[in-house]
């Protein structure tokens, strides 16, 4: 960025087998010096897109970004379904890496057949993604992908994420967690578009294998009650999970004080689909071509008015019953803030939340609430406080019960009666990620198995399923099969099958977790070096002393059971 | 503190050879969980003056403060020089140990003889210091000890210092460093009060060899060139330096982009004792009664209006040079304001700065400089940012070039042309600190041996006067007298034995030396446990590759010489 250089390169045989958040954990930590200060000149920002990503395979149009993280100060990957990664891949590109830093003003990379360009961004910087991204399509052409970073990036905020287009074009679908946005900003990037007209497309090793098995994996897709069409993502979207998390008492309510509310199904997947319907927006809808399970949706306003894109659980949760407010519209409004202003939904929420606790507004006021989050569009050190996420924001107001781990803020299943995703909160190398290794699937939905949510000895189920993760984020698919490929083997078996069609490796499916185990070292390594301990490794001290109700517990996992995860 | 419960408790025999430093460090790696929130119910807060404070002792009216530091998140020590430390020990006080949590208002802690009350302390609360002293001193009479945290810490801020009365009863000494102030004031404690009349006094276990000890260091006291009556530090206070290092080329201006103004002479301690004498303030001047260097000064504005008391080296550079400011009258007014709210006057001269190269104010600009300082006492999300230091609000305004190591701002030495010092900042367990291991003595002044400061070979000087510095802020002696020790051998003798006459001890200077090493191996294994490593004991990444001028030099003390301090 520094020269303004753009130049492609082979894809060195080391990394030859490697995709998504393989290529981006490899990459980050052999380039970037784990000390580096995140937003300083040394900091690095890639983009893969996953192993099968740009074929036919269903439900696998993913990207991974990775890069040193200004929340977690460790490594970070976070990733996104988007056409955006399709097209990419298809183009021929299996990673981009954004090094330097040019600080004069923001950029936009122009990558379209053998030609990649750095232009002048000025006319859709300091601007609302929503906006941008349409101006850039009316430039670029309606069937490109779009990559941005928004004004909390622009600010250095450590809550900023990074959006890609969704299939309308809107901003709405987010690599949102661990600042990376911010990353993006400061390397003086702040859009990437990609037309692949024209491209090779991805090069398959063994075609018939490819056939066979990611046949065998939409099987297990179209057959499994979560994913099949019909089924319970594709008719509520993944908020359906807020009735189901609720009940459970682990949903966190009003900063992580309370697990359930009778209020929360005024939120509900179900509320939702029923008002999309009625609003004539979309549901269900892919987030990018070629999905099976289509959990997406375009939310919109009474009359049809400013589709935000989806709804998700996450967001719905965080910008929803954790600041109180039980009401789609609000929630609606708050969730196409952070869209505009590249804020990451999750951390939004527990920042609001925890402004709230600290005095700024009352739980459940979502004016206020959009009101303290268009502090970030006019730059004012308010707005920089929220910008910087949940931690900083608890610092700001001397708030001490602060729902994060290493920096970053926990998702919508409080730890404390679900023990098994608190082990993966407190132990993944990405902070606070319920994506990191999904164990609501054995504790609550009874997927891969069943697990009692209170058990607190959960290092094995957390470790195996962090591994079996780090493999999905590599391989390009949505983690959404894992509820498939847990449950129905073959599924899992075609998984892998797939895998070795595109490289041309003969991979069983205990050398594809092992790949998973191998990404996980990097990772750790990565931050060891980078000085995170085992001391980062722990809950929120409120946590272990504030029994959440009703079910009345506090998170009792010993720090020798967290130990356990990854005993070295 | 949650009971309003105060209590006596006589000396467990453990820590019976134990005082100041030694004694803080001790208890607080006893008794606080290393990974505890700093702000949250699990901190303590211990105040102990030092072994021979509270004798006729010459130099010795330290107190030492010792908590988990919001700051670095580390272990902390930080000590004032105060007729309130001299108090508490003829008390019969050995430490003070402050735990639990009260949130429902500021308390202040009475002492006189046998009896100890926690009085609701509203009346004094949100208000500046040097009127709250003030009226504190009406209430319970001018000879009494006071000590207490201002606004900064009430807001949490981890800027916030502890301030102790000086002669004149003016909140201007200050434990100052890594936020103990937001410590204090969140255990609910305000205040604290020490009336010492009636007190038992200090008792000394051999009072021919105290004789013997005192009178050998009050000799090399009053013969040393820096710290005899006529000396250096007597006669232009510690500010003398600023010409000193500024020639040196290592004075940081501008938020450290420079080593050396022609302009520094203006804040040059010659011209500041020029100036005191002129209005009609003090100089030379006692912290503390039985002081015999006696660097402290009153100074006061035009007219002998508003005194402040000392501007010492540090808070003249922090609130001057480093902000681009060379007026005397402007440091004055800042240094008033930072005495006024509670903080530390080098985080907030670091925090200033890096607010300037935010974009917030021009360097130079005084006016602008003290308006961003009463933003704190507003209580404003701008003053929030700036009570919790240099780090925090570079984070906030998206500068990366942070002058800080663990957190902590660093002092006015840049450690580029005098790397021992920076070996000091980066090893350290109390974060970037000068007082921790003052490289600058041999290195510049030529006191307690040579060294060349742009050699980067320098793990064994600062190790080597880390142990020593442990000893003497264990002692309740001025770190001052280590300028007269080290090149006076009886000095360093008589310092011991007056140690072994108040104690019954009958340490060898090796053994002397031996106990500061002790010291610092518990404050590391607290480090180590709350999360801290060696790659928390790195420079800010600019000043490996930024050269000073006009030196021109990066830091370039090797990571391996960094480790080789504490080797383990």
């Amino acid at each position: 960025m520094n020269e303004l250089k753009v130049s492609f390169e082979n894809v060195p045989s080391k990394w030859k087998d490697l995709g998504g958040r393989a290529l981006t954990s490899t990459i980050v930590s052999e380039e970037v010096p784990p000390t580096c200060h995140p937003l300083g000149p040394n900091n690095k920002l890639v983009f893969a897109p996953g192993i099968v990503t740009g074929t036919s395979a269903p439900t696998s149009g993913r990207i991974s970004v990775g890069g040193k993280s200004p929340l977690t100060g460790g490594i970070k990957e976070a990733n996104a379904g988007t056409s955006f990664a399709q097209k990419l891949a298809k183009a021929g590109i299996k990673a981009i890496i954004v090094e330097g830093q040019r600080k004069d003003k923001g950029y936009l990379l122009n990558i379209a057949k053998d030609k990649a360009e750095l232009i002048d961004a000025t006319p859709w910087s300091g601007r609302g993604l929503y906006e941008a991204f349409a101006q850039i399509g009316d430039k670029y052409g309606k069937d490109i992908g779009i990559c941005g970073t928004g004004i909390a990036g622009e600010l250095g905020g450590a809550a900023a994420g990074i959006a890609f287009n969704d299939i309308e074009g809107l901003s709405s679908r987010y690599a949102g967690r661990g600042g990376l946005g911010a990353v993006m900003a400061t390397r003086g990037l702040k859009f990437i578009v990609v037309n692949d007209e024209g491209g090779p497309g991805v090069e398959i090793h063994d075609k018939e294998l490819f056939k066979h098995g990611t046949k065998k994996l939409t099987s297990a897709l179209t057959t499994h009650g979560v994913t099949k069409p019909g089924g319970t993502l594709n008719t509520y979207g993944t908020d359906a999970l807020i009735n189901v998390i609720n009940e459970a008492g682990a949903l966190p309510h009003r900063n992580f004080s309370l697990g359930y509310d009778e209020l929360a199904p005024l939120v509900s997947g179900e509320k939702k689909a029923e008002t999309i319907k009625k609003r004539g927006g979309e549901r269900p809808h892919m987030c990018s071509p070629g999905c099976i399970i289509q959990c997406s949706e375009v939310w919109v306003k009474e009359g049809g008015k400013d589709p935000v894109g989806v709804l998700e659980y996450e967001s719905v949760w965080a910008l929803g019953p954790n600041c109180g407010i039980y009401n789609l519209d609000d929630v609606g409004e708050l969730n196409r803030a952070c869209n505009d202003l590249g804020l990451d939904t999750i951390e939004a929420g527990d920042t609001l939340a925890v402004a709230m606790e600290g005095g700024l507004a009352n739980f459940g006021d979502g004016k206020k609430a959009l009101e303290m989050l268009e502090e970030v569009r006019k730059k004012t050190p308010l707005g920089r406080i929220l910008a910087n996420g949940t931690e900083f924001t608890g610092k700001a107001f001397g708030v001490t019960r602060i729902p994060t781990s290493k920096g970053q803020g926990m998702p919508a299943y409080d730890p404390r009666p679900i023990k098994g995703i608190g082990v993966t909160y407190m132990t993944t190398p990405m902070g606070a990620d319920h994506t990191a290794g999904y164990a609501i699937a054995p504790e609550i939905l009874g997927v891969g198995g069943k697990a009692d949510p209170l058990d607190p000895k959960k290092a094995d189920l957390s470790r195996g399923l962090q591994q079996a993760t780090a493999l999905i984020d590599s391989s390009g698919y949505c983690l959404f099969i894992a509820f498939a490929i847990l449950d129905i083997p073959e599924g899992l078996e075609g998984m892998v099958e797939s895998c070795n069609a595109v490289l041309g490796t003969k991979w069983t499916v205990s050398d594809a977790v092992n790949y998973g185990a191998k990404v996980l070292d990097i990772e750790r390594k990565f931050n060891k070096a980078a000085g995170l301990t085992k001391a980062h490794d722990r809950p929120p001290e409120f946590m272990r002393t504030e029994a959440l109700p009703p079910k009345n517990v506090v998170f009792d996992v010993s720090d020798a059971e967290l130990d356990r995860v990854f005993p070295d």
